[in-house]
């Protein structure tokens, strides 16, 4: 199907025209079609609008009539890989296979928050039943349960076209928990964005759910973006990118007369460290496995492993001349977008004035115009931490080796680092218990420590947590991966002294649900009995 | 034994001396001895470094050690009642019986926590065990659960001197978390809490808590309260109070390098709405039950209804009248503070010039320094929706009537409010099933919405939501009340590949603790089996 380079307000299309936005194919540097108008601030505000007056009834839908959508957009996604892949790897240039894989990520992470749903024990559904009889005072019913916050504000990632875009993981969680989504379409891929964009609205119409549920917009982020951020109506915003338009969300969000739950996942250098007893397995391997973790995806991932502490030993050597190897004889790695290869460039020059350049990859003349030549530092741990501008991320496939003449250098390097998504520990298991400080370290910097493993690649599961302390994200307390994610986009309602019949389903005597409740602080999926209710 | 006067900080007393405050007794306008010496700027940044000393600590130890230790502080607590009582009294005038209650409800609220982290299930540990055969990818082992934060800074409040102070609900919730604690103490009770404070002191020693799980300091807000906020190893703020101080904190808190959490409980008018049954049964009820809730210890809840819709109809006149008559032959009430007095006089007298004053109880020669003669203002419908400030909070024993000529501007005036802690519905049973609008427009409005109830008196359980969207407090998604409040102080906290044995204990394949838990998204208290774990 064509596409038509307008916004989705509501069940209709943008009219208006605002200025107009190419995206750029990364491999030529040239504009593709169609061009994207940008939304005006009057369309902007009438999708708020809609999906102001669609959140009561989105609120009045019940776990299974919203699992039913969830499922059915993931349908129509899968559908319509084909078209999305084909447009996306001209707007991002990422590999098909990577592509399809990211295609597959996003209907599984709709399918498992429709399952989450479904089931519906999430809500947190808790019941003191009245004790008339109590002294000195009688205890009234009191039972509560989670409900929508309103609308959302999401903004799509440059990085993840589709997994963290327009039908992406902040989308998801925010329609399962029934809070109705007006995205910011990221500029660097609209062409993917209109056509997750089209599913999601066939969806709507297919499964009855109220106009505004889903709008998606064009525009810069400084006007679209931060216009929705201030609306009134908008009610939370969930934004995945930089540490400066982050934080720049954080504080309109703040600054509101009525300030608003803000959930951006931002930046991080996802430290490894390695144990000394690392190297005396397989250094080879060792190398061969962090190599492919900070080029990953050309090195654009949120969790590439940008820090490499390490104390010398035997072993080591061989360890730094593959990954030295690897990095010289790699090919030119493409890279999203002109301004996050020029980003690269910049940073990585001046990078080089700050830290030896162990290791580069040839220039090549073929080489994609958006692209980056792989790079390694390695850098004395006293340098390091004199210089707080070698603890900050480089988004695109290089990492610092910083050498640690010690355990003791090693922790003061943990102890110096910012909030992380990530913290990583190599080495022999039995190494492990000797390092308790450590651990104890990374817990308090990181949302996710991993043994043996490389932070690339994130779950979407139950116990999966995307998130840590500021700045990786602006609060600790969520996760943006992971059945857990819903929880930004809720908050406890409690109903005193109401008739069985008007309380929610959730909260009823029966139990009509079959959920798990919390009743008098124990946890069942037991009917209350009219005696327990008196 | 003898109040000393000085800020705890960690194990010591303050040495140094800020300026003096003395409490007053609000009966007489005098004050009390002894005086109060502020904390310094050292002495506050001292107490914050020994509370993020103790963060790593507390978060080692294990809930059942952290129960003893918060039972612990109950005893000492209730042991020290008549000495709590009796300088309580002094200091906020309020009547001995409640002040007995509230030191029981304080020292429940330690025992609730202690029982909740005892039985340790609500840390919402997730297990999504490897699967290492999964296609095209092996799912490595993944498991999370509740972390706490790290130093949270506690504002007491000036309402209830034991229950939401020194050791109230928010110390309460955050040492459950495994958070050390600084509270800032109010300045209208020092002596209950420097009670309260020696109470905490001692417990701490006995079961050999790490020195800074919890300081106390006094001074202005100002100056000790900012500076607690600003203070880069802080890493949440737990307040009550009113908006201007809250929203104070709120942007200090958000305008902080790191950005924290910063959960601030503030104002609300809890409104009220009368169905056009309500006046059949029992008017003079009513009447009586609204009257005492809105004078409830002199109206100075944050709970206080203090906007009562109704439409006229059988039976309002008596209902009106009943009303007028309580307030009209109302004893003098007592308030809090010289401030709160003031501040009464002024906004009663203001509000005189916007509504009508339907009653309003005598001046008497007799009446103590700091108190309030009860009012009752009544206003149409129209002219309060014209009125922005006639739907702001009055601290004390005052309520406004708002007369509605129909349900369509009951829902009107609903739809105007702000964010509220509670909404309340009156009326017969069958009559609230016609009312669905109403019952969805108070759902976005209010943290708990009561029926046939009257919002003062918060109970302390599992289900109570003691919350509101903005302005009632800074984050809807949380609770000061019940416990759920302790998710305001944790994090979750993932751990990837991690050998059985350096796990947290709740975490454990075994689980030694006992825990429910998600294991692959299913409930459950079964230990992992080793073929699972594979």
């Amino acid at each position: 199907m064509e596409l038509i380079g307008r916004s989705f307000i509501g069940n209709a299309r943008g009219q208006e025209g605002g200025p107009l936005l190419h995206a750029i194919n990364p491999l030529t540097g040239e504009p593709l079609s169609p061009a994207y108008a940008a939304a005006t601030a009057a369309e902007t505000a009438h999708a708020v609008e809609l999906a102001a007056a669609a959140a009561p009834q989105l609120a009045q839908t019940n776990g299974k009539q919203r699992a039913h959508f969830l499922r059915h957009v993931a349908d129509g996604l899968q559908e319509a890989m084909p078209e999305l892949v084909a447009r996306a790897q001209l707007e991002t240039a990422l590999p098909v296979a990577r592509l399809q894989g990211e295609t597959a990520r996003t209907c599984g992470q709709l399918r498992l928050f429709a399952s989450l749903i479904e089931e519906g024990s999430w809500v947190d559904a808790r019941i003191d039943p009245a004790l008339p009889d109590r002294h000195p005072l009688p205890r009234p019913d009191l039972r509560s349960m989670m409900r929508p916050l309103g609308p959302v504000a999401v903004f799509g990632a440059s990085n993840f076209p589709l997994a963290f875009s327009a039908a992406g993981g902040d989308t998801a969680s925010a329609l399962a928990a029934g809070c109705p989504v007006v995205v910011k379409a990221h500029s660097a891929h609209p062409g993917t964005s209109e056509i997750v964009a089209r599913v999601l609205a066939h969806s709507i119409a297919a499964c009855n759910m109220p106009e505004g549920t889903y709008s998606l917009l064009y525009g810069a982020g400084a006007q679209v973006g931060t216009a929705l951020v201030r609306h009134p109506k908008i009610q939370a915003v969930a934004f995945t990118g930089s540490l400066h338009g982050g934080r720049a969300l954080m504080d309109a969000a703040a600054a509101r007369p009525q300030p608003i739950p803000c959930f951006t996942e931002m930046s991080g250098v996802n430290p490894v460290f390695l144990l000394p007893g690392i190297f005396e397995h397989d250094p080879v391997q060792l190398a061969e496995g962090i190599y492919n973790s900070f080029t990953l995806g050309s090195g654009q991932f949120c969790t590439k492993p940008g820090l490499i502490f390490f104390t010398p030993g035997a072993g080591c050597e061989r360890f730094l001349a593959r990954l030295r190897e690897l990095v010289s004889s790699s090919q030119p790695w493409p890279l999203l977008t002109p301004a996050i290869a020029g980003a690269y460039q910049s940073c990585s020059q001046l990078r080089a004035t700050q830290a030896e350049r162990s290791a580069q990859a040839e220039a090549r003349d073929d080489a994609p115009a958006c692209s980056a030549r792989a790079q390694l530092f390695h850098v004395g741990v006293k340098q390091y931490l004199a210089e707080p501008q070698l603890a900050e991320e480089i988004f695109g496939p290089t990492t610092l080796l910083v050498e640690c003449p010690n355990d003791a250098s090693m922790i003061e390097a943990a102890t110096a680092l910012h909030g992380q998504l990530t913290a990583t520990i190599l080495g022999p298991a039995q190494e492990l218990a000797a390092h308790q400080q450590l651990i104890a370290l990374l817990e308090a910097k990181a949302g996710r420590i991993l043994f043996n493993g490389f932070p690339t690649g994130v779950e979407v599961c139950h116990a999966m947590v995307h998130g840590g302390p500021y700045p990786s994200t602006s609060d600790a307390r969520f996760t943006s991966v992971g059945t857990r994610a819903i929880y930004r986009f809720v908050r406890p309602v409690c109903f005193q002294g109401f008739p069985d019949e008007q309380l929610p389903e959730e909260l009823r005597n029966g139990n009509p649900c079959g959920i798990l409740r919390l009743v008098d602080g124990v946890s069942t999926r037991e009917a209350i009995l009219p005696k327990t209710v008196r």
